[in-house]
C-alpha cells in the first residue's frame, strides 16, 4: 500500500480497497478524542491551511475542528471575497498555491471549478485535500459516509446501496468511485435533468461497479440497506433573499423520504445517509426514527478528518 | 448553588445571587492572567466554536480573546454569509447544532431572531453561551458590566444606577433582570417610541426590581452611582454608505452625555459605562475624565468571558 | 539601537541600518523553524490581533502562518464589514483600539486611510504593525524584500534597483526609506499618473537616496542587480465582476518583465522580486528563469514576520 504521508486526497477514483481500511482503521484509532472532547498533541507541530473559495459550513469547519483536536493549528480564508486572490486579481491558482505552501502544511481546498485543487496538488509542495471541487468530486465525505456506515453496520461489503439526488452533484461521483472497490450494488434515483453524466457512468463501467438507475425512489428503498440523499431542488436565486423568505421549494415524492415511506417500505435494519443541509427531502419527523444517521455521519465527519490530516502529515506511520 | 460545569448561560433571568458572585469571584480569579498578557493552559484540551449569524467585533473577540487566554481553541463563522446555514439553505437552528456540537466544547452564538439560543441549547449536548439575541438579552455584557461595577465601586449593592438608551435593547433587559437580585434601584431614561416593552416591565415587578423612569438624563443623573449608556440614535440605513459618509446622526440632549452635565450634575465618585461602539451619546472629551470606565469594562469583558468559559467547561470546580 | 520589544513597526523611514541587520539577523535565526514546518512554543503565551479594513490574502496570513509558527495565538477580522467597527458605526481608530487592545499582544493592522496604524499606535499599550496603510507604507513587506535579496546575493550594499510599478504605492515609499540605510542607487520606472508623490521625493533627498527615473523598463534593466516589480494597470472595476471576465488588462512594454527581455538585457545574476498578486506584468513563462526569486520572497514573507512578532513580543532579547 502507498504511503499516506505527503499524499493529496483528490479523488476516490484512485483509492484501492485496502488503502480505504487504512483510512478507517486510523479513524477508528482516532475516534475516543473527539468522543471524549479532549484536544491532543498528536499534530501540535503543524498548521491546516484553508482555501475555501465558495462558502462551506459543514466541510470548512469538520476540518478546522479535527485539527483543532489534534492540537494542530489553522489558518486561511472562509470566502474567496476576502482575499485578493478570488475577487480581485483573479489569480492562478499557480500564483495562490506557492503562497498558500509556506503558511502550513496541509491545504484543504473547496472550489467552484472542477480539477482545481488537482491543479493545486501540482504546485504545491504540501499535501491537498480536496474539500468540494466544482461538479467534480467530494472524497472526504464519501469517506465519512463509509465510515459511518462500517460503524453502524459492522461492514461495509455485501450491502445494497439507494443514492437518491442530484447525479452531477460531486458526492455521486466519489460514492461511485469508492463503491468500485466493495461488494456493494448501487441504484441512483435522479431526477430528469440530474442524470449522471455519461463520462462518470463510463468509469463505473470500467472499474466494474454494479449499479443501475431509477425513477424512483420507492420502487428500490425496500431492498436497501443504505440509503444516501441528496437535495434535488434548490431555493430560486433569480429572487432576493427576503423574496423568497418562506417560499421553500417542494421535493417531489419520487425523491423524498417521508417517515410513511421508511415505516412502510425500507429494510427495518436499513441506515439512512444526509451530509446535510437539507431542504425538504427528509422531514424533521424521520429524525428520530431507528433509520436516521445523519448526526452520527456529522460526527464521524470530525473523526474522520482527524484520521486523513494525521494520515497526510504522516503522524500515524 | 447550581453548578456551572454544562450550564447553559442564555438569560439573567434564573441567574441567582450567589451565582453572579460565583461568577465575579472567578473573573477576580482569572483576571492576573489577562493583565499579566500570558495565555495558560486551563482549557487547552478544549474548542469554542463561535457561531455568529449577526456582524460583532466586541462580543465575538472577546469571547476568542477570553479562549485563547487560557490556552484553548476557536473554529466557527463571523457571518452567516459566509455559511451555507444562513444564506442558502435557511437551515434549522437544531440542524446547525447539531453539527455545531461535534466542532468543539461550548458554543457562543448571536442571531438576529429572539431565542435562537435558547434553541440551540435544547439540542446542543454542550453549553450555549448566548451572544445576543435579537431583541431578547445580552447576558455576558451585563455580567461584564456588573463585574466592572464590583471592581470599581467595590460593591454592588447599595448603588442607585441610570441607563439611558434605547430600552427595546438586549442589553436593558439583561440589566433589569440582573438588578433584581441587589438592592439597586434603577431609572430608565429612554426616548419616546424606545420604551421598555411591557413584559420586561412585568417581569421585573414580579421580581421585585426598583425601578422607574425619566424622560431626561439631566434630571435624574445628580442621584446615579452607576450610569449605564446606549446610543438612541442609528446612522440611516436607507441610504448607502457612502451616501451617509460624514452624515452622523445626532443624539438629543435628553440622552446624551457631556462633560458639562458630568461636571455639573454628576456625582463626583460616580461611574460611566458604556458597552460600545458609540455614535455620539458620549462624547470623547469624556474619556479622560474621572468618570469615565468604558475602558476598563473592554477589558473586563475579556476576564468575564474567561470565568464564564472556564465554569461552564468545568474548569474551576 | 534601541530595544524592538514593545515596538511600533509603522514605517521604514524612522529605521536605521543596524536595525534593518537587527532585523535580519532574528530572521536568519528563526528561518529553519519554517523551513523545518515544525511551530515552537516561543511565542506560546502571546496572542496576535489582525485588524484587517481591506482585503488580503498574503499580508494577513502571512502574519498569521508566523504566528502560528512561532506557537501564538490569533484572533482578530478579515474584513470590516465583518465587524461593527468598520460598517455600521464608523467607529474610530481610537474607540476601536482601545478595544482589541485587550484582545491580545500585538495588532497588525491594515486599513484604506494613510495613517490609520499610526493613529492606532498612540491609543494601545502594545505594539502595532502597519500591514499597510491606504497611498502610505508596508514595511513589512519591504523588510521582506530586503531580507530576501541578503539571502540571494549575500549582502543588499552595492547592488542596484530598479522599481517598476506605481510610485503612488506603499511598498515603493517604504522601499525608498529602507534604502536610504544602504549603498543602493535606484531607477524608479512609473507611468504617466503614476509618478512618485513629491512629499516622498523631498524626503528621498534630505535622506541621501541615489535616485533617479526612466520612462522605460527596458533602458535600465541592464544596470540592475534586482528588479522589484508591481502592476501598473489593474481591472476595470466599474465594471461588474462578470463582465469584466476573462478580460484582463494589458500591461505596457514599458512596464513589462518579460522573459525575452531578461534574456536579452538582464544580467545574468540579478534577481526579480514582486510581492504578488501579478497581473501580466511577469508572465507565468518567467517563473522557472534563473532571475524569478518571488517564490522565495513568498517563503521570507512568513520568516520575515515571524522576527518581527518575536522581536516586538521582546521574545529574542
Amino acid at each position: 500500500m502507498r504511503s499516506f504521508a505527503g499524499r493529496d486526497i483528490l479523488s476516490l477514483k484512485d483509492f484501492e480497497r485496502n488503502e480505504f481500511f487504512r483510512v478507517f482503521e486510523v479513524a477508528a484509532e482516532l475516534e475516543p478524542i473527539a468522543r471524549n472532547r479532549r484536544n491532543v498533541d498528536l499534530l501540535r507541530e503543524k498548521t491546516l491551511v484553508t482555501a475555501f473559495y465558495q462558502p462551506s459550513t459543514r466541510t470548512r469547519l469538520a476540518h478546522e475542528a479535527a485539527m483543532l483536536r489534534l492540537g494542530g493549528a489553522v489558518t486561511g480564508f472562509a470566502d474567496a471575497k476576502m482575499t485578493r486572490a478570488g475577487d480581485f486579481y483573479q489569480e492562478s491558482i499557480k500564483d495562490t498555491v506557492k503562497m498558500l505552501e509556506f503558511y502550513g502544511d496541509v491545504i484543504v481546498m473547496r472550489h467552484f471549478q472542477i480539477g482545481a485543487p488537482h491543479e493545486a496538488a501540482q504546485w504545491a509542495s504540501i499535501p491537498v485535500i480536496n474539500g468540494g471541487d466544482g461538479w467534480g468530486e467530494h472524497p472526504t465525505q464519501i469517506l465519512t459516509d463509509l465510515y459511518t456506515v462500517l460503524r453502524e453496520k459492522g461492514t461495509i461489503d455485501g450491502l445494497r446501496w439507494v443514492a437518491v439526488g442530484d447525479m452531477r452533484m460531486r458526492t455521486m461521483h466519489s460514492l461511485g468511485y469508492a463503491l468500485t472497490q466493495f461488494d456493494c450494488p448501487i441504484t441512483f434515483v435522479a431526477p430528469p435533468g440530474m442524470e449522471m453524466p455519461d463520462s462518470y457512468k463510463e468509469d463505473f463501467m470500467a472499474m466494474g461497479l454494479d449499479f443501475d438507475f431509477a425513477d424512483h425512489v420507492g420502487d428500490v428503498i425496500g431492498d436497501a440497506d443504505v440509503i444516501l440523499v441528496e437535495p434535488t431542488v434548490q431555493p430560486d436565486y433569480s429572487k432576493s433573499r427576503d423574496e423568497r423568505k418562506g417560499e421553500l421549494p417542494t421535493t417531489p415524492d419520487n425523491y423524498k423520504i417521508t417517515k410513511d415511506l421508511l415505516v412502510n417500505k425500507a429494510k427495518s435494519d436499513a441506515i439512512l445517509l444526509h451530509s446535510l443541509p437539507r431542504m425538504d427531502e427528509i422531514p424533521p419527523d424521520v429524525d428520530i426514527t431507528r433509520w436516521s444517521r445523519y448526526w452520527q455521519e456529522a460526527f464521524n465527519g470530525v473523526v474522520m478528518r482527524m484520521a486523513l490530516l494525521a494520515l497526510v502529515l504522516g503522524a500515524m506511520e
